[in-house]
């Protein structure tokens, strides 16, 4: 079978602005993108299905089930002279490399059907900075985009890093279908759900979109995802003391094992 | 080449609903619907070949050899008013990703053209409980085909489990195909086959379909597992033995070994 | 691109019957066939080329290069009354599960469009019996057609086996195309070339093609696998001698290396 | 989505001859074939993207990004009597067996589009070779070509070794194009770009092209390389001092780990 869009409602949308993000390192996009959805209360419009996403099923509240997706909704600007938007998120990216080109060729084409002239993809990039408020940086097919994305707070990004994923191909191959696009990285050390940066990513996002977005429920995001890794680290600490423990008394009766 | 049906007989079933069952944890389905098949005395009516199942062939007996397959068997209800059955097992699951979908899509159309509207589709789930009776969860694409089956004996499923492989893809590509469809899934260690548990999935079946299904005849299955199984533990107990006996004696004259 | 056939010659064969035999457990069927190609002073007249065969070429004599291919050979029975021989043999298998079941169907389609009725496959399992006689076992799509190779003296196999790769397939498709398929396989330990255990094969080969074949020229091959192997375990035995000793040095220096 | 190419200008060349440089062992190619683009000041003219590059972008300068690439370059040469050069070269081979065939399969076409009749493919074999000035080899689908290659300074190749990769690819499927191919390939240990020789690769490729180059640029890369090759060496120098004398510490305090 081939990947294919469910479309639930046709719609003329003015100016759209397409905010992707699908889960990658420390699921930064993802976090932020459902945040902007709930905030914004935008409406599901379209589906997408891919045989390159993970071949097994969700299994939902009350026993439904259904397959990995990716799902558009829309958000209409009350401001007539503001831009609508389309926030794309899904539960996985594609999982081959002719997959993952699959996947951002089948958005940008759906994108160009709904009018989209601007993309913005966001996801998260590996660093162990010390910094307390965590960087997001901005690279862009465009240097206009990349100029109001700077100025909106987001920083540049060292030349060389290649930006993998759905991320990245979106960018690479926007430019083939004549669509500005720009990608926002956030920071993170990536080994778990990092809200903190998603946080900082909307901030940059709310000031280019030109959007008041209440940031204050991020802080519940970010609380819960401390608890978790306060209780990952414990457990880390009690594994490494048991282990201390039985080295040292094992080392005593044991010189060999297979 | 392509995946191919080959169909042997035309038939014209009566409101037939599709029993799946294919090798996965524990062989739960298949082995629950390979009994079905010889307790109804079931026909085969077509066989689905697949370049994503594994490239083999297996020798059968008098040294004649057939590609691995999927088959479909019928059965007529001798009462006019029930449903008929196609049941369906095959001797692997597809290979890769794509593969997976794919297969998954052919039965689905395949199905559509035989007029089926329900699909349930059967399998293992692994859990180490101590419940002396297997437990038997479902979850379906149609609220109203849940309840029937939590009435026939299955339980509902914790939310956030995903369903791997054919049985989970047929559920989510069901309802693009507007074929209502449920999954059972059994409660298995999932190491090796596993008819105890088949034989509660085939209660809960025999209910829902309302057919009298004889179940003695698991009983013998259920006993040769147990036979392997008892083998295989005391195989591991005697290996066990024997490797702390030679660390216990190489350890006095060993210290370091490369 | 396409696996494609490059045909030298287009032929009109008499009844021909196909012999393939490509690289695989000991290398049974290709020495048996390249021998088989030589004795009988058969003509190249096609070959095939595959996206999935290795992504390199074979340097040849003079600096010259090619591709990995299979090759079909050809061979005029002088006897009006008996076969025509097509004998295929390849560098490779096929490098992918889809890529297998593509190059057995390119082989049956284009054995079809030469009159092919009849496909022998020949190839190695894995066995360590102590017989001297190495085994030579068939399976067949047809029952007519293992009795006369179980008459020409190869044996039985016992159910359940499975037969892995090109081999397998080109059975297994075979009987979608209307042809009679049977599969020779050698007993080998299968760690490297075997030519004793293709000796055999042509014996029951030559039997049942009713073709006179000089086997003497055999000898040549299994004495040169014979020297390559002694030197095997020599140098096996000299690096078992040197870690042993090392070991035994080591081991009162050191008690623990990370 | 398939690979596509670009065309930002449509050439008429003159009798041009190919020369393809990708990564591969010691990046030799790609080392020369961009040392000859900026020594001739060729021009960019098509780009090719494939769905089988590595999915990611790279970020160039400026916070611009592109996906992985390769580019056709072509060189007008002021003798008229002499061949243009069209010279290709690409961030990344092709990352599955099909993908491979597919990126040889495309290059080709376009060069026949192109007018080549000769292509010089170029890469490195790994081999320990004590001499000091690394050997460039050449195999050739063409006698007449690889003497004039073997005149200009290449030697000639062993048998049996198999060259992997898009330089293989495109020398075995050259012949099927009606196009010429040789392939240059040096010596090289492999673990690091070694420029020392892609400068003897591109002595042979002046003289065969009969073209002037100046390699003095090329010190400042083997410098250069050189320099990273001493630092690599020195941490790994200290890595093992430190590793020893740790060893030499807690193996005084342990004698067993898990």
């Amino acid at each position: 079978m081939e990947a294919f869009i469910r479309e639930r409602k046709q719609l003329k949308l003015k100016n759209p602005i397409l905010v992707e993000g699908f889960p990658g390192l420390g699921y930064i996009g993802r976090i932020a993108v459902i945040y902007l959805i709930k905030q914004l209360k935008a409406q599901i419009f379209s589906e997408l299905y891919s045989p390159y996403f993970p071949y097994h099923v969700i299994v939902g509240s009350g026993g439904k089930v259904r397959l990995p997706r990716a799902r558009f909704y829309y958000w209409q600007n009350p401001d007539s002279e503001k831009n609508d938007l389309i926030l794309l998120t899904g539960d996985s990216q594609a999982q081959t490399i002719e997959g993952q080109y699959d996947l951002a060729e089948r958005i940008l084409n759906y994108a160009m059907k709904q009018g989209v002239k601007t993309i913005i993809a966001t996801g998260g990039y590996m660093a162990k900075s010390e910094d307390t408020i965590p960087k997001v940086v901005c690279v862009s097919t465009n240097g206009q985009l990349l100029k109001r994305m700077l100025k909106s707070g987001a920083q540049p990004t060292p030349e060389g890093n290649p930006i993998v994923g759905v991320v990245g191909l979106t960018l690479g191959l926007a430019k083939f279908k004549k669509i500005d696009s720009a990608c926002l990285l956030g920071e993170t050390p990536g080994h778990m759900p990092d809200p903190r940066v998603s946080k900082e990513m909307l901030r940059v996002l709310s000031q280019f979109l030109d959007i008041n977005i209440d940031l204050a429920g991020m802080n519940k995001e970010i609380q819960r995802a401390e608890e978790v890794f306060k209780k990952m680290e414990d457990a880390q600490r009690r594994l490494e003391a048991y282990t201390k423990e039985r080295v040292e008394t094992e080392g005593k009766k044991l010189t060999y094992i297979s």
